[in-house]
């Protein structure tokens, strides 16, 4: 049978994947790091028993938590990622042509290190000119930043360990100034099957603070239940308002215009989160 | 740790369950049937190391199978339902007042009996009056039909065991001959994350077969990948021009008639396969 690596999504049920070898395995100052070498998603980056991102399936989260908030914004500029160390983000967020400066704040430097060296495809991004990278801790950084950004997008972990913080009213009260008068911010909130009172109160505490607030999905089959959910704050775009003129060419693989509408139609038990 | 059970969706991924305890372990005549009782997702069916159902997710694939096309048609009277034994299908069929009779052919009487005695929430309506039960061979049941039903739905395993001859364009020439002049029909066709060469083969068949051919996608936890697919060929009416005023108000959980419209909205690698 060989070696094989099992996420518990939830105390009852989990996934497993066959390993051709480990490399590497790093308590940081925040987290346990895992990088396996998978047989079928390629290589797998895993923070505190949890999968974060894998080659083969990695394009669904970072296209869909970039794209639909950057073809909502007119002219996205300045665009501020926080957490996303592997690079994903970044790399998609780069693919718009009007972004003159895209900022990553990871709390973690090793997530950054092992990315680099593990998982080039994703993180290679990161050395373009148009990107600062910065390790510091996402929430203080947000909370000293004012009208700075067109776009945020929080790229966190689950909320546990260093992500806690992510998940707070304080968190996207800090956002909602951060932003310029015209910003958009996303975040990723877990998924509907195992998580759905996440899902009601985020949506609910960044309701309060935006003027549109709305909530989309992808699958991702390596997240818990493969049904993934993104948040979306704005302050005055709306996403199922764009025109098609909008949509520039940019090449993806799970991203399309389509698809920027058909993501916000949520599935009855989904929708029923949001009411 | 208790004991779990595992279905490798590939050689190298799968996922894994809390057992409770396993209710049956049947050698049926086609197949391998195994009830288990999941910490999870209830009650599970498995076939052959197969999750074909759980009750608490089998809503998204019973609803998504059968209320997609019964929309879509604008007066179903007659439906017949090849494979599905457990009666998720069933169940969704008959929420359609329009429906005269619903004719469940199962080649595994096993199935049948097993699923009445552990899964009632699921295979209840299988009492119903509207119902038609025959354990026969769909293949051949097809064949030997003609002109005869409004929707036809395709509820297989996957395309090892008694379901091989279900996968050919055989079969979707018979399912066309079997239905009226403006008939539908729609089969599950797996996933298109281990499955893409499946996908595109039945999409093709049924292309050449059928004036419209669709694909449109769900999300099922339990199904390998998360994201199952899902191919209709229909004589005349087309999926994205059902007026709103055909949807009547049934109680679903996922299916929504704005779902209606973006199930057929493909992520790009998906999208790709039809073209």
């Amino acid at each position: 049978m060989g070696i094989w690596f099992t996420e518990k999504q939830t105390a009852n049920f989990g996934i497993t994947a066959k390993i051709k070898q480990t490399l590497a395995t790093v308590k940081t100052d925040f987290q346990e790091l895992e990088m396996i070498q998978t047989e079928e998603w390629g290589n797998m980056l895993v923070l505190d028993d949890m999968v974060m991102t894998t080659e083969k399936d990695e394009f669904v989260y970072h296209e869909m938590v970039a794209h639909v908030p950057l073809f909502t914004h007119p002219n996205p500029k300045k665009v501020l990622v926080v957490g996303g160390g592997d690079g994903g983000v970044i790399r998609e967020v780069l693919k718009h042509k009007s972004v003159e400066k895209a900022t990553l704040v990871e709390v973690d430097g090793k997530v950054l290190e092992y990315s680099k060296k593990y998982l080039p495809t994703i993180a290679g991004a990161l050395d373009d000119d148009r990107v600062e990278v910065k390790v510091d801790d996402g929430f203080m950084y947000i909370a000293n930043s004012k009208r700075e950004f067109d776009v945020i997008l929080v790229d966190s972990t689950e909320p546990v360990g260093p992500a806690v913080s992510l998940f707070t009213q304080g968190f996207y009260t800090g956002i909602h100034k951060a932003l310029k008068d015209d910003g958009i911010f996303v975040a990723q909130t877990d998924n509907p099957w195992f998580k759905a009172d996440l899902i009601r109160q985020v949506y609910n505490d960044v309701g309060e603070i935006f003027s549109v607030t709305t909530l989309y999905t992808a699958n991702i089959p390596t997240y818990p239940s493969g049904l993934w959910t993104f948040t979306m704050g704005s302050k005055i775009h709306h996403p199922l308002k764009v025109k098609k003129e909008r949509f520039t060419d940019i090449e993806t693989n799970y991203y399309t215009s389509e698809l920027h509408y058909a993501c916000f139609a949520l599935p009855k038990f989904v929708k029923d989160l949001t009411e």
